[in-house]
């Protein structure tokens, strides 16, 4: 397992140019500068790209004629989606371009089986309404999904705010079709169950990171729609506590927690400092609060399961404030504050961000650890800590003590994430809960997880040996 | 992707022999016949094999021991846990032959974070108790699990009849330890619910049957334990009706169906017949009968839900008759029911057995049309098919007409089976649901899915390119 992908760095020849364009038509293509502009940057705009031509395939068929005809040539390809890539996946660096945009059909929507099988192009917030049209729900929800495709949110198994009760992408599909590196199809479209019969090469895919191939659409796992929803904000003396009460709160509801996050009373300050509107929903101040959401399938008795796990919180001494929403109003009001925590964040100065996970019982420790010694090297840093406890998945960031020190403290940026990433390490955690690797984190996984990386070559190699399809992501050249 | 797996054919020197020996110590290997005995027969009696050596590792690092030593030599090696397969792929055939049977410690137990990390060799009942000892549920639950080890559970992707609500023990692994085929270890454990970073090497271990490696231990998902569990035995007119009243079921209980399992009104009479002290729970007799379980985190209300239920299923006309049990032995009768229809199968004649999958909303059209299909072909066939069909597995089986012509019926099993077969890939269906591929299904897999089977050939050889690791099992040789 030692073999190396091949970087393809073949450049696209007027041939090959051509071959291309006949094959996906006159709608199937673009080299106008200003229609490329957008899909050659990301939307943070941290990574800047090239592409000779913009390909846009509107059937798998046209996908796998165009990844042919570059196999053919090697010539290597970036796929994309949405492009709302955090780690640079889906900018292309001189590679042709294929987005999938076109593709947007609702292939099936198969309600008995709990189940639709979509086009790769299709937006995450088009397909939530599909499903619920249907009176199914389809959980995968997060901060892009009015621009997020599902194509590249399986390509990056994305997560979200409903992990703790419906998992990853990962857990959400059932099936898939891609075109793999030489230009074939693979059809693993389907809404079984129970389906073992070898490799999971599904699972492979998902979270690959358009490095096996292009995925071109899925079959989905739809779920009932929950009856009522509750949601407390909570008050409490320490990540500890929280996470407790998470254990007794999941167990006392019959594992009907759907979100559980965590911020420390500083991220409720700036909130409350910076986002108009807003206001303490505790009448004293805490050290930490949790935004805790139950969903049942009944509503009778809803409303009393939360209410019973709070009562035991404080009985336990676990919770010391809470506050139950009355109303869809106040529901919103509690959420607000967690969904502005990176506005407000913004709004004070910067930080140094870290998107890790921990296992939930080594949350509390791991917590106070990395904040300490970031603190003890770096003094000035503020503790910015937030986000999905339930998972295990914290923004582990720091931030620039004023305003002012912003670019002085950016300045520091590497330190302080090496610091991070062995912490990291030693509490056998994530250097990427949710965002992926793309260019951004692909040495620190080299250096990580030897072990891991040299498997995922000889994958790579046995599947793309012409090393075409997305190259420089998730994995180094060696 | 057209490499082939290299079946590795050498034999076992006394050199390589006596390097085993050495590194397991005396305790490590027995070469004695009445030992090695039981584990080269598969527990049915349909496979028979033979090993030159039992190796009995007690350790990782002894399996990798063993495992580099064979690799260099390239000796080829059969990975074995409970020997509970139903299709051959435990049964060695010349290679040599690793138990995991002494590997049984709990190495971490992990309430907060609601994960236990175990080794291979820990039977599947004593995990049972160990997690509900720290009051959690492990909720993968089979007929063999008094026997089945959970390395080969893994290995295999075991089903059984928590699989609606639970999943498939693909979904029940967080992390995994195993020793690849060139005996380097590969350290994946780990308790995390969210870690995105590059191929999910493990969803490749699981299922893989032994191929890919020796999975030495797994960090395992918990569950709160059910504060109450519900049961209703129903009949119904038909299988579309059924499967309308499992959505109708989901929906009104808040996903809480946890079981859902449907069998015909032959397989009652039979059960009724030849096993004694049970009886038809309803008044009239009916097509088909469904044992609907519901588990729920709270007690209050969990009965209203169940009745609630099967009232809107009265209502809406899909049930003719249901009985809930009033208690814990009724539940048992219930249960003992749906449980007792293999055995009555088998005190009846012989059967030609299938374990497919179809998509849920499909499962009537298929029952209907595969059951006429086989029996224009061969008048003399009983339809006998029961299963779990909430998952869309049934277990869609051909009884011999009468006792005394099982042997000339089941001549017949090869036509049957292949129509059969036909009619799943139809249906987009699946010809292994739980069982696997192992030694029985391996060609049938060839012939139905070869873009995948391509696929997971260059897998192999980019993992195993000496073809050490249980060859024969899952892949035919090209």
């Amino acid at each position: 397992m030692t073999d190396t992908p091949t970087l393809s760095q073949t450049a696209l020849t007027d041939t090959v140019r051509d071959a291309l364009k006949t094959a996906l038509g006159p709608k199937g293509w673009s080299e106008d500068a200003s229609e490329l502009a957008p899909h050659v940057e990301d939307w943070r705009g941290r990574y800047q790209g090239s592409t000779p031509i913009l390909l846009k395939p509107g059937s798998t068929e046209e996908v796998a004629a165009a990844v042919k005809i570059c196999a053919e040539a090697s010539i290597a390809i970036t796929p994309q989606g949405g492009n709302t890539s955090l780690c640079g996946a889906a900018t292309p660096q001189g590679e042709v371009l294929i987005s999938l945009k076109r593709m947007t059909r609702i292939r099936e929507m198969d309600v008995d089986n709990d189940s639709m099988t979509v086009e790769a192009g299709c937006v995450l917030e088009t397909l939530q309404g599909v499903a619920a049209d249907a009176d199914r729900l389809f959980p995968l929800s997060l901060g892009s999904q009015g621009s997020a495709m599902i194509g590249g949110l399986i390509s990056t198994n994305a997560g979200g705010v409903q992990v703790l009760r419906y998992g990853m992408t990962r857990d959400l599909v059932l099936g898939l079709e891609a075109v793999l590196p030489d230009g074939s199809i693979w059809s693993g479209l389907t809404g079984l169950r129970k389906d073992n019969t070898g490799y999971d090469l599904k699972q492979l895919l998902i979270g690959a990171e358009g490095t096996l191939g292009i995925i071109t659409a899925a079959t989905l796992k739809l779920f009932p729609r929950p009856a009522r929803t509750e949601l407390a904000f909570i008050g409490l003396d320490s990540v500890e506590d929280a996470v407790t009460f998470l254990g007794l709160a999941k167990r006392l509801s019959g594992n009907a927690v759907t979100a559980f996050e965590i911020l420390p009373r500083i991220a409720l300050e700036r909130v409350l400092e910076h986002v108009p509107g807003t206001r303490d929903p505790l009448e004293s101040p805490q050290a930490w609060y949790v935004v805790c959401e139950m969903s049942f399938g009944r509503a009778e008795g809803a409303r009393e399961t939360l209410e019973d796990a709070l009562g035991e919180g404080f009985e336990q001494d676990l919770i010391k404030d809470g506050a139950i929403a009355e109303n869809d109003t106040q529901a919103k009001d509690f959420w607000r504050i967690r969904e502005s925590i990176a506005e407000a964040e913004r709004a004070y100065g910067r930080s140094v961000k870290h998107d890790v996970s921990i296992p939930v019982s080594r949350m509390a420790e791991f917590i106070a650890l990395g904040s300490q010694r970031v603190t003890d090297a770096f003094p000035e840093a503020v503790v910015f800590c937030f986000g999905h406890v339930g998972d295990g998945n914290v923004h582990f960031n720091f931030a620039s003590p004023s305003p002012g020190e912003a670019e002085a403290f950016m300045a520091k940026a590497k330190e302080i994430s090496a610091i991070v990433y062995n912490t990291v390490a030693e509490f056998d955690g994530s250097i990427s809960a949710e965002h992926g690797i793309g260019i951004l984190k692909r040495e620190e996984l080299a250096r990580l997880k030897p072990v891991d990386v040299a498997v995922m070559r000889a994958i790579k190699t046995a599947l793309d040996p012409k090393g075409i399809m997305n190259p420089r992501v998730l994995l180094t050249q060696a």
